[in-house]
């Protein structure tokens, strides 16, 4: 998407340096700077410390990192530390797993030879099969708002409230839940978007950031505020990303999300959530009960990052010194609560006989 | 409630200065500040200001208002503009003009010579008042704690999660939702409270300040964290304090409240609101279609206050410059998604016929 006018994607491979180049999205909304990633330590802070996050995004930077490994040393045993130096670095978003493995599958019948080149290669794939499938998602998902646009007076606004970031920041373009939002804007539909703010780490500043660049009316509003707007009327359509998606159709994705899907089903409001397929783990149907959640820092909470007074990015504490805090990153929405799914080959019901008729070769492979 | 070994209360008359002190909560969890009320336009900004919050403390703010504007001048004409100039300062809680109103009556049926001594008594009359209550619905929401205590094992918490500042803080003393918790903590019932942040004024860490200063476990949480938690089986009750009740037990709360109702409905978790009986609204019954809801200035959501490295206040900006931010302040949580209300006078179901059962004299007052 644009940045004032000029194209850009969440990464690039630096041809001159060979080193993925990314977004350090640490310092937006605030500061657009890019970082250079030369050694697979940076690969494995980029992706810890969320320089990059979005599940789609995570994937395709980890096969990046696969690809510097392989570059340097194409060793199997090289290969198998690069798989686990990085699959450890987040344990929930799939993607990471997705692509990690896709590339081991690929490169360990290779011949050392043939590694390096092939692996970037296999990430450049990666990178641009996301931006495809993303492009298909968002048409994809269009008619829904088309359909909201269509009973509506001429230039009222749809309202699609959303969370998190699952922009073209956690993707490599287009993002999951925005892009059937940047569609419906550039097919000229009115838009209003209810960003939520994503507490610990204020994603929604991401998401208020994009649309800001792209032209798109948004309001940027508290965690809090969304089950309010939906009770008053204010809120036409959910849509969300997600981190991992069960077999069934459950979907676990920042924390918060399920409160959203709550409120959502409470007062009768669509609420769908946007997936390429490479999210949803095929192993799993409970995810409740199966997905590992993870526990961050404390600090994420107790430190809140901004824009000082004078324009320096500045982190101030908000809670007591002696309080505790605790940070679980993600939570799981039961596919109950979900009005449908939007991926790449279509729509359908959030459940296993729903995501089985769009990806039957899937869910054969993986039948209990 | 004391503050490292010294008693407290949230307002005391200053003798000496004909004045009302507060603690100015505006610095709160990281300085410690009083202040001096000597003006009208100073008990206007404090109220306006959110210097002090909370219903039940700005209920009794402003009785302290009305004796003040009796003693600069008792006559009808400043009888009227005092009540004007507090009533308009918070639109949602009830407390207010409860407050304003019991003034009002009793003052204008005095001579202007017996005004300025009353108003001061009846301020004072109102804070005890507050205390008093505050004391009781405690003790009538022990049992609520004793019960789940006595299913665990021995020194194992009961897990109670709480929303915004209901806190002996929002009240003269005891505070509403943390009355049964203070009590429980005081006949020796391990307690873990976790305490939603509660964007967009963080009031989550004004009962995290609190609850340290009692020496009471608790844990600081995002908004978004609740439901996860509720999921997990890691929440025993929820119990929060209300700025308005309806005759039929709809509860509007600061904003955020709905989210938790729905998420501890959805797991099966009771949800209790602690409320002194001052806070009903008899005329009202559907809270949603009849209370207004009042929305405060998007910088509440766009700046976040904290404390600097340097131990310094400071404000910094979350949102993108360009990006504009919504902020509804309260939401309501209709009454079939609470299980029960705490009251001075015991538990009720909420519903008109619960309330009345408590309540009867105001109940049979204001039948429609």
């Amino acid at each position: 998407m644009k940045i004032d006018g000029v194209p850009y994607r969440s990464l690039w491979w630096n041809k001159e340096q060979q080193a993925l180049e990314i977004i350090d999205q640490r310092w937006l909304p605030h500061e657009f700077r890019t970082r250079l990633l030369t050694e697979m330590q940076d690969f494995v802070d980029a992706i810890y410390q969320m320089q990059v996050r979005g599940a789609p995004l995570i994937g395709a930077t980890a096969a990046y990192g696969m690809a510097l490994a392989m570059a340097n040393d194409p060793s199997d045993a090289n290969l198998d530390a690069a798989w686990k130096a990085l699959e450890q670095t987040r344990p929930t978003a799939i993607n990471l797993r997705w692509a990690l493995n896709r590339c081991r599958a690929v490169l360990s019948d290779l011949t050392k030879g043939e590694r390096a080149a092939r692996a970037l290669g296999l990430a450049q794939e990666i990178a641009e099969e996301d931006v495809e499938t993303n492009r298909q998602l968002g048409q994809q998902g269009l008619p829904l708002i088309e359909q909201i646009a269509a009973q509506k007076a001429p230039g009222e606004p749809v309202r699609i409230l959303t969370h998190c970031n699952a922009g073209w920041l956690a993707t490599v373009d287009w993002g999951t839940a925005t892009s059937p939002i940047y569609q419906a804007h550039e097919a000229g539909i009115p838009l209003l978007v209810w960003v939520d703010e994503t507490r610990p780490r204020n994603q929604g500043a991401l998401t208020a950031w994009e649309l800001g660049k792209q032209g798109i009316a948004h309001r940027y509003i508290t965690d809090n505020a969304g089950g309010h707007l939906m009770q008053q009327g204010q809120v036409d359509l959910v849509i969300t990303g997600t981190d991992r998606t069960t077999r069934r159709g459950d979907v676990c994705n920042k924390i918060g999300t399920y409160l959203k899907a709550l409120a959502a089903w409470d007062n009768q409001i669509p609420f769908y959530v946007a997936l390429p397929s490479s999210t949803i783990d095929w192993t799993v149907s409970d995810g409740l009960a199966a997905i590992p959640i993870e526990r961050r820092d404390a600090e994420e909470v107790t430190l809140v990052q901004g824009a000082s007074q004078r324009g320096a990015i500045a982190s101030v504490r908000v809670t007591p010194a002696q309080s505790e805090a605790e940070n679980p990153a993600f939570d799981v929405t039961p596919n109950r609560l979900i009005t449908g799914l939007i991926t790449e080959r279509g729509l359908c019901d959030a459940s296993e006989q729903g995501l089985a008729s769009l990806f039957p070769e899937f869910a054969a492979a993986t039948a209990e």
